[in-house]
């Protein structure tokens, strides 16, 4: 971290404030120039408030050169984190393949499509049963009947299980959901993450609409401050002045988050664009750019689903899909 | 609403879609062309979820004339709401002076700012004691005890207290605090919404940092929807590609907001700039565009504050400002 | 393309209303409801100025149901364009590879990059000699001596070159430059677009910063009106609130403007990511997701290189991936 | 100017960076922590290119302190910079009304509005001759003969003209008008840029859709690195995430530009927000906050208008915001 001091800043208090580093448990190195003086602190400053710095009289500005996260930090980190969900493996050359309806809707849609996408490969069953929507007016899930819907689902199939949380009080409903979903609107709720840090439930972070790759590894750090560190990062979209998608897929997100982080990241590029057609060749390009998997949208009737339906591919044209994201994976391995 | 039919829709799922209209009390107006066949939708289209139109087959896209939100539009409640919050009026010409620390940091901090925004004016006190904060290591807030130390403001200066909630299950703690704040990171965070539009308290609700009105407006709607509906409406900056200020304010809400709500629209210029020095001219400017209200950070001692004090007024600059304020409202009236 | 009148909208101005689309050449079909009249007009409404029609009395919106632009339509065009440039073929399954240095900086560095990237495999040659530079105290190209160099490694190497334009005067040194770069912050300078219009040169068209696909296509609609279709359509990146990378790649903007229009899709990952590192990731993932060509920056001394050199490959890197591109193509085809 | 290196640089190459630094005429001060070394540059660093720093092998980041921009910084010119256009004044308290229609229609409508702006209190007249549209079948405007017309209300009124150039060999047609304008779509078309430096006129530099207060700068930058210091900021809306008003107005920008630049900062709240019923409240504003003057479309007959009309006032509303801009302006005195 870099303190720049203001040009007039009294030595009386410049020397405070080096005090004060000190006792944080700093090294400070001092550059005096003939404008400005500049503290170069040294140690762990992942605790120092920067905004109280900034705020001080003598300070100018303030720089970190590392970054605020910690636990999620592959400098401290370095190797790959893999998570083991049911018989799934996820992270450093493991790849997951996340299927299911945008909603849970009945029982036979659920089975139906589980079994499907099982057919097809998939290692882990999605589905939606609260559903965070802008209108109060619209479909809001079936909530804890369609947690159960999932929890037949996973029974008959023996594959794990994703469903989305909105609010902690739910936790009860999700003891035997595998993957427990932080919705994009929600990656800055604190309360629930640190919720959801008190758990040992693998936690599939999306990554918010207007946020940046800092902030969702701040995010995942509100879990891990907590003790949970089974955290999966998702981008799924972000918004932008694009009106043609829904959202605009950020590809790039892949290969930056797994240079900063050692956590697995996965694209679900149904909701990223909210066009089926667009999906398969998202999907594949999220696998070319060395994603850890892949969460897609299939329906059994794509043109009746309840919520988001445009955006769910078939089970088969899902089935076309793995088969090629299985052959580029062969390619860049 | 207007549907358009895909140019090859076939005329039995034409009449079908039609039938399904009319049963949800809908007119339905076709106008039939070349090359694609147009539905006039008439009557009550909020409850239509138009994300389950556009998946049909033969819809190729939908579009709503009137606004999705109901209780909060103004067409269907062309009359100013006016909110009395203690001895406070706000909305219909009734403006409210908020003003206090960001953060509650001790017993002598609060009182001594409340007395003193009390004397320049000020209708309510504001102070955060639950922060939201992007990393878990920054300063969270007092929590209960800063909610303590608020009400004891309240109790001595009579003022009414505004404080941000930042969890449903907190709500006990608010019992005595006259307006509910939901901040910007929880404006779509809908079950607190629901929550909230269960109490009878005075909402104020903050616009997201990168939402648009449209879904403020559905936000203040899931609370009206459950009945509550004492909401301001708060502009406090939204995130946009410059980086001089922490955010850009947008004042051209407040005009728009007034058009298409009935409800009251602040304004907080702090939040908004993260520099003291913009407070001023921006809440002169807020004034000046018609806000029902500006929302302002005042502290004690700003260079020392634990919380965003760079954006903070001493009492003696609020004063002046207030007085400013004052003058530009004669000047609009 | 759908007008919808306001409530009060006197019969008689309407009736003119419909008299006037009817002498563009236009069908009206109208639908009149209870609460408004809704227009629905058919033909080729790419001429109405939809900003003429809003600001009529009894206007209340306009919507384009039919994209505005026309020669760049698939729908007028369905076949892929496909382009010859020298050797080179670009479009319709034909895949073109774009190499070079962002600089042209000495007639050593343009010649060994030049051979280099020839050698695996590229199929043109990019450099630039004017340089939009956000500061003009930056570097800003070597200008009319860059072209130059660059022809002389085309002369050399049989490769085609890439470079680009900052004002139509500098046409007459562009006589011999095969395909000719319209830069991002160019890409809405419409008097340079009518000039190159009018050229039988090919264009190389890249998005905007901050522009959508529609504005894109929109620019390239003002080069296709005076004549010119030989356009090829770039993404490299636009602006989004991530800080990361230096802007964030939109690969669905590739199926999507393929959707849109019958012209080739290019990307440039190295502009679009600014690091290195960023590049194979992002180029095998545009190859995944349906390209029909990259260009990417290549530096036979990336540390030194004058300008963007931070983004640039070695020529042994550059190898590698076209080697893993190819074998991409190879998959989706 | 702040250079940190990274933790493996071996001191030959240290010793190297910081000889050639010296040799640019720059003080260089070391700061040797554990991890890594911190260079901090002292002297004019405008001319370093801090993208040539940045890809050196050894340096990790760099930081600029002070601003890239030298003869736009109010740093280097602490007076504001007033300047004179026929008989008015902008800047340091000096406030110019500048008004008339979007786009030059005919003499009648040029003359007419011009002589009632004028009777309302307007210093300048402008109009559009030249109009940048995104579509190459919208109305481009009357050209020469718009320049005509402006000329000829000129020698009628007395009032100095405004219009939009975009085209530097568009010069000669622009030797009797007062104020040249630079669109938002030209903001970064440093060609066109550089043509003006060289010009002795006043330039009227609009602020890009996505371009931030900086960038603003560094364009002013480049016409005054030519020689022309004549230069009158204008904030006319940037883009955002909002639908309901054209652009975002940010008059944030009205004192972070007064702060950063002595130059004149004015505002044009017609484009910024498309609407006339919002100009007023945006216009009163945009005083409230300091700005040296407006910039208003009025127009005889908005209804009719060619373009833009829809946020066109009427002269008479024109008038009366003027009397309300003159009292807001009181105000803040």
């Amino acid at each position: 971290m870099i303190a720049v001091l203001k040009p007039n800043a009294p030595q009386a208090q410049i020397d405070n404030l080096i005090a004060w580093f000190k006792d944080q448990g700093l090294n400070v190195h001092v550059s005096v120039g003939d404008y400005q003086t500049i503290l170069g602190l040294i140690g762990d400053t992942s605790k120092i408030d920067i905004e109280l710095l900034e705020v001080l009289d003598i300070v100018e500005s303030v720089k970190r050169i590392t970054e605020p996260f910690k636990n999620a930090n592959r400098k401290f980190h370095p190797d790959d984190t893999v998570i083991k969900i049911g018989n799934a493996l996820i992270g450093n050359g493991h790849f997951a393949m996340i299927a299911g309806p945008c909603s849970v809707e009945s029982e036979n849609q659920v089975l139906e499509v589980a079994t499907k996408v099982q057919a097809a490969g998939a290692d882990m069953l999605r589905g939606g049963a609260f559903k965070p929507r802008t209108s109060p007016y619209d479909f809001q899930g079936m909530k804890a009947e369609g947690i159960e819907l999932l929890l037949k689902a996973k029974k008959i199939t023996g594959m794990p299980i994703v469903s989305e949380i909105m609010n902690a009080n739910h936790l009860p409903l999700f003891e035997e959901v595998d993957v427990i979903q932080v919705g994009a609107r929600n990656m800055q709720n604190f309360e629930l993450l640190k919720e959801l840090g008190k758990t040992n439930k693998t936690i599939l972070l999306k990554r918010g609409l207007a946020n940046n790759l800092k902030e969702l590894l701040m995010s995942a750090e509100y879990i891990m401050a907590e003790g949970n560190e089974n955290i999966i990062l998702c981008e799924r979209g972000i918004r932008t002045f694009e009106t043609y998608t829904r959202n605009t897929i950020d590809l790039s997100a892949i290969p930056m988050l797994k240079e900063l982080s050692h956590l697995p990241v996965i694209v679900d590029p149904s909701h990223a664009t909210g066009i089926a057609k667009l999906v398969p060749p998202m999907a594949l390009a999220a696998a070319a750019a060395g994603a850890d998997g892949l969460m897609i949208e299939v329906h059994n009737d794509p043109i009746h689903a309840l919520c988001d339906g445009m955006q769910s591919l078939t089970p088969q044209q899902y089935a076309d899909l793995a088969d090629k994201v299985r052959k580029i994976r062969e390619v860049i391995k």
